[in-house]
């Protein structure tokens, strides 16, 4: 028989199909889809070094160097950006009813390595340092423009996962408006909040670390864990154990340790499920509402082993064909 | 420059990236994907005439005729359920945090015709009418049990939408929850209902009527259209024009429509797109919401033609690369 899961921080259910859940090595890859089979360089790749020319003319906008040698990390506009940064937020309204407005906002590229055929999960964790650096340097930026309510930094690791280009790289949207997403998520906080009087996220990673059996990795500053109610085989949520509404307030300590649980929990997912396509996203609060007490900034991670059908599109309730805790320790060993 | 365009119904906003969007032709899939290249009988298909002994044990729950002839419809248990009809829906909870409950529910298929190869666009309407009536039939059995709250009847069309199986089928869900989808649908029309005294899908019917150039087809009971703020290329919505919050409340005459329009539809998808994968989704208020004001049932339509990647996952803000307007004028010519 399945089971109901709610999350509790979201209030969404899943079902998790325990009689038709596969372990966790049923979701290896088949093909071996490894990096070091592809070259470090690539003439066609506007990413690598050497090849500036196919950058956006606008060309880097933030680059950081180890030791004053080459880059390490880059930022550099999307070529094809789904927002710009000109216009204004004035709506229109078409027969009462068709809100729209310019699609104002910006969406930049983090090259994360100058090296063509690598991941996270494998190049040094210092130099993925640099680019949660670089995600902080945008973020703060950003939250300087009033015409922006929030940055989305977000990651698509592999084609699956929505890339066509293989180069190590993250993207961020800041955005003219507070996606609903967000709006739904802080409300259901807010609500947890003015019941309990405590953040719902620090009462998930207490009782996370209590229980024990969903966490992937804990660090000085972070937990990994599976969710109790994940949606999608391999679900991890990344969280900092200090309360922090917006992304915006993550520290330098904390970038160090974020950079090391990434590193691992991302190498994990390489190394046993042989590079699974994935992507993960930043959730935070909008900027102005840094310090509060309802919200705290996580990443999610969402492997794609599976697809998204009807049901899920039409309800929001997936079907998880795994076992959280299963997935858990399979990645914990 | 892109615009943001505001869904008036969901609230939700989409980004049309007109810079990036391409015409519509282009979204033809290249391989052609024929359903006559197939053959009418799979001998291992469960769902074939003869090969009932694949099906599960609880056998056919439902039948229809033609002309006291072979079957046109049936409707079976689904062999791999996601929930089951056994069980209750009390509440445990771990930790004073998690929600959990027994994996009640239903969980069917409605094989849509004996014929293996072929699908809803090219065989005769008047067995598009059988479904529609099995998916009606079926939804006012699972109104009478009280643990079940809603039904949720989809279609998942080809493997990127997420089927495995061949032969012409849709699914049915009962769910002993109400999906938090559903409840900001709700949310959002009881806002418009209380500000402007009526419906806000009877507004959209009303301005899409007026303003003609999303419309796809329109018949005596139905319209479809692309909607202003459609979240993909060729999204598609069907939907009465006489206001009633949930399916249950079809009535025959619109069932044929139903069924004619859906036919047409579908058979444009399948011809002008060279039968792209697609679900859809039947979005209907719970059982009790029965006769209400502020809803208004429809079908979705999702042509799955580009993938969904992080930014999407993280702020469920859509990116389209169509511009809504000129996939209705492609579909409607």
């Amino acid at each position: 028989m399945s089971e109901l899961r709610q999350n509790p921080a979201t209030k969404k259910w899943v079902i998790i199909a325990k009689e038709r859940a596969k372990r966790p090595h049923e979701y290896l890859s088949k093909k071996k889809n490894l990096l070091n089979e592809k070259q470090p360089y690539s003439e066609k790749c506007p990413f690598c070094p050497g090849n500036e020319d196919k950058l956006p003319e606008e060309g880097i906008i933030l680059e950081k160097k180890k030791n004053g040698k080459q880059w390490s990390v880059r930022v550099v506009p999307n070529k094809f950006p789904a927002l710009t940064a000109y216009g204004n937020v004035e709506r229109n309204e078409i027969e009462n009813l068709f809100l729209s407005m310019e699609g104002v906002g910006c969406h930049e590229v983090i090259i994360e390595t100058p090296i063509h055929n690598t991941t996270i999960g494998l190049f040094p964790k210092e130099d993925v340092e640099d680019t949660i650096s670089a995600y902080r340097e945008r973020y703060l930026s950003f939250s300087k423009d009033k015409r922006f309510k929030i940055v989305i930094i977000f990651k698509n690791h592999g084609e699956g996962a929505g890339t066509s280009l293989d180069h190590p790289h993250s993207q961020l949207i800041a955005t003219p408006i507070v996606p609903q997403y967000t709006r739904h998520r802080i409300h259901e906080a807010v609500d947890y909040y003015d019941d309990w009087g405590k953040c719902v996220y620090c009462s998930i990673i207490e009782a996370e670390k209590k229980l024990k059996e969903r966490i992937v990795l804990e660090t000085e500053h972070f937990i990994a864990f599976v969710p109790f109610a994940a949606a999608l085989p391999f679900e991890i949520t990344v969280i900092p154990k200090r309360h922090a509404a917006t992304f915006g307030e993550i520290n330098d300590k904390e970038i160090t340790d974020l950079a090391g649980i990434l590193h691992n929990v991302l190498g994990k997912l390489y190394r046993k499920l042989n590079n699974p396509d994935y992507n993960y996203v930043i959730h935070t609060a909008p900027f102005n509402d840094k310090g509060e007490d309802y919200y705290h900034w996580h990443i999610e991670i969402f492997p794609r082993l599976t697809k998204v059908a009807g049901f899920e599109m039409g309800s929001g309730i997936y079907i998880n064909t795994s076992i959280p805790k299963e997935c858990a320790s399979f990645l914990r060993e």
